[in-house]
């Protein structure tokens, strides 16, 4: 007899209760919900959100939502649009490493944008945003690694059904109502890889949020759709993958949470070359270091850091952050890997390309991918090796809150003034206990001396 | 060198001059937009699209658009999403048979609702539909049938770059911005085939029309996507076939025309299933058959007819349409093959059941979709033979004009009085010398005493 899986996901989603989450999985939720709320204030400004919002906001319904970090308000549906492709433009969102998902834009997009139209208190949203997490994670388990191989962006793909799954939470839908939603949520999958280096990747956690929240919004009124959405003979697995363990949704369901498994970036670039900028970074702290001191460096690496990072000359801040030389240089220059690291302006400045050229990368046997080793070489002739056995933001070494706040800190600056920074990243914190959620999302708002929300910048 | 197809469509589109149209092709144009708003006017009651309308109507932004056969006024994307799902709730709209995608529903619910935003003369219109069509239909052949037997809802993947297209054309887009509109189409392309049976199947060309809408107004703004959005390593054809022929697409672009291969449905079901009750039909026609008189019915189809419509104890009527038994059993009962054959009360009717239980199919090699062998045994012993060879509706037996307009005052019958369905007629007839194409939107709105139009029936 085979599992019927939506259905007993859906039971799950409708049935868990929220006192049986554990304290450590509702903060690493709190932590993901920081950590998302910081990259799309920090990216607010960025040209994908403006040329989308300038093709949306005359069309919006109801302006009961916020756009994160922007004054704009629009309707719930462009708000998770919005959101969800804005907190993923500088691809520095969490990342469950399993899956290759960004967990929380798809998911926490479409609930806050729900959470302004009716109330929701915080911890209702904690635990649908954690219910909505398990259900895309283990969704994406269920088809990896060929889901993803055959061209699909997992976070769009499998982030539809974790927005469904919560927004259906937080509207109490029955367990047949959830089903239709997982099942719509199912015929929405989409999202392709060709689109990567395009402002339609970032749009990805967007859409999903947006369709997502439109499934459940439909199977709220008993919009019907199909009974086997995710395990049906011509549902989301069998059509969007070659290999399907129905297994991964379904067993343990509430003993174990992914949104544990979830991960934070320090450097606004792929994982991959994290290793070496954290220890760029710590040499050039720990013996003050200047660019000009340097005669050059040398990395040995995983295989990976190469074949998606190897671009030598890079000669626009996107492209940087497909460059390991790049990234070195900037990290000794700057001290940090953040989004000031991947300037156009900093990637064309000319000591930083002098450095850029004087940096060497070989693969090194054996070597895992949150490793480097480095020898740094200065001019002087003095040598600094550096061995790097879990970067920051691994599992092995996990950012801590203070790093967190550390990176929300960079983000929000010259967005927001640091004490509205401090306050926001308090209320995420105390998520768990806010009577209105919803709170969140205005306290993002860069103030103004006319207080007017509704004028659009484009 | 491989062809550019994704530029090479998308310069065609962008380019192509609307004098170059032969006068046949704009005919069937005008046949496919009558046909597809009769039959959005003859679902605009049902279930499918009060619950979706229930979910949306108090989001809707700027109420600029027409609800098809009904009075509520709604913002563009939900006109989109809502009459594409009106007009394919009845399964009565147009296929075109070489790819099985129902062409006018993902298009013309795009631009139909850009027309009554901005100005859009009939002539202008209609050019877009056409293009629209084409480029949808030749996306669909260069992945058929691989794609649709992989468990695809083509009318949806290939529907949403049919809208994108159309209104890309009628928003004057630029070469590089229609690349970008078929990419971040492309990058959109969902449905899937699990969904059949249930409301969230009709709602798929909605599903195409909004977000082919939503991909060329982004790209109007310069919102950026992939340069290769069909062809590329990480591409629709790719991500979403095992097989892709690109000159499907490129070659003969304006030398020949989809539209022109279109057809019309006389029987409200899946196109496979009307070969069987036109020979029904026409046997209970011929003999004056009654249900009693009939001991069996036996058979011989194409293999689609059982993989599509092999349900043998529908519930519902929605049901019905995928059991090509109680569509025979039906068929000899009413001697018709239209909406009224598919309501829950004919699927419930005894009489049926029992009918619709003696009626068998077996898959014979070599014979077309548009064919069958049918044996009917009377209770009497006496036996009636009858071969379909091209049922009414198909390629090689299509449906005249006066067959449409038939369809289209059944359809409309109810709900709008009988001159306003024959003005509506007029309107399609002669959309090439429409000035303001919106007109058509609003002629199908029944009129009522009050005459306002914000009151929404839920």
């Amino acid at each position: 007899m085979p599992i019927e899986v939506t259905r007993t996901l859906a039971k799950f989603l409708v049935t868990h209760k929220t006192a049986e989450l554990p304290d450590a999985v509702r903060h690493e939720g709190a932590r993901s919900l920081l950590n998302w709320v910081a990259c799309a204030v920090g990216a607010s400004r960025h040209a994908t959100v403006k040329r989308a919002l300038a093709a949306l906001y005359d069309l919006s319904g109801p302006r009961e939502a916020t756009l994160l970090g922007r004054r704009e308000r629009v309707d719930i549906f462009q708000a998770a649009l919005l959101n969800g492709a804005t907190s993923h433009t500088f691809d520095f969102d969490d990342t469950h490493l399993k899956t290759v998902i960004h967990p929380s834009g798809p998911v926490a997009s479409a609930i806050l944008a729900l959470a302004e139209r009716q109330p929701v208190s915080g911890r209702d949203f904690l635990h649908a945003f954690i219910l909505g997490v398990e259900a895309e994670c283990r969704i994406g388990l269920s088809v990896m690694p060929n889901h993803y191989d055959a061209g699909w962006h997992i976070t769009a793909t499998a982030g539809v059904f974790g927005a469904a799954a919560a927004v259906g939470r937080l509207l109490k839908l029955n367990e047949q109502q959830m089903v239709w939603a997982l099942g719509t949520a199912a015929t929405h999958a989409c999202g392709i890889r060709e689109t990567f280096g395009s402002m339609a990747k970032p749009l990805h956690p967007g859409i999903a949020a947006r369709n997502g929240l439109l499934s459940a919004l439909l199977a709220k009124k008993s919009f019907t759709s199909a009974e086997q959405g995710i395990e049906g003979r011509r549902g989301f697995a069998a059509v969007l993958s070659s290999q399907f363990d129905p297994l991964a949704i379904t067993q343990g369901l509430g003993k174990t949470w992914e949104i544990s498994a979830n991960s934070y970036k320090p450097y606004a670039c792929g994982v991959v070359i994290h290793p070496a900028i954290d220890g760029c970074i710590q040499l050039r702290n720990q013996h003050q270091l200047k660019l000009d001191d340097i005669a050059r460096i040398d990395l040995k690496v995983h295989p990976l850091v190469l074949e998606l990072t190897g671009r030598r000359t890079p000669k626009t801040g996107l492209e940087g952050k497909f460059s390991i030389y790049h990234s070195c240089a900037a990290a000794i220059l700057l001290g940090e890997g953040g989004e000031a690291a991947y300037s156009d302006a900093i990637v064309r400045n000319s000591k930083v390309i002098r450095l850029r050229d004087q940096v060497t990368a070989v693969v090194l046997d054996g070597i895992q991918e949150d490793q480097v080793h480095i020898t740094l070489t200065l001019k002087n002739g003095r040598v600094f090796e550096k061995y790097i056995e879990h970067c920051v933001g691994s599992i092995g070494n996990p950012m801590s809150d203070a790093d967190l706040e550390a990176k929300c800190r960079l983000l929000c600056k010259g967005i927001l003034p640091v004490a509205q920074t401090e306050k926001l990243m308090g209320l995420c914190w105390n998520v768990n206990k806010l009577k209105r959620v919803a709170e969140i999302a205005r306290a993002s708002v860069p103030a103004q001396s006319t207080g007017r929300t509704k004028a659009a910048k484009k």
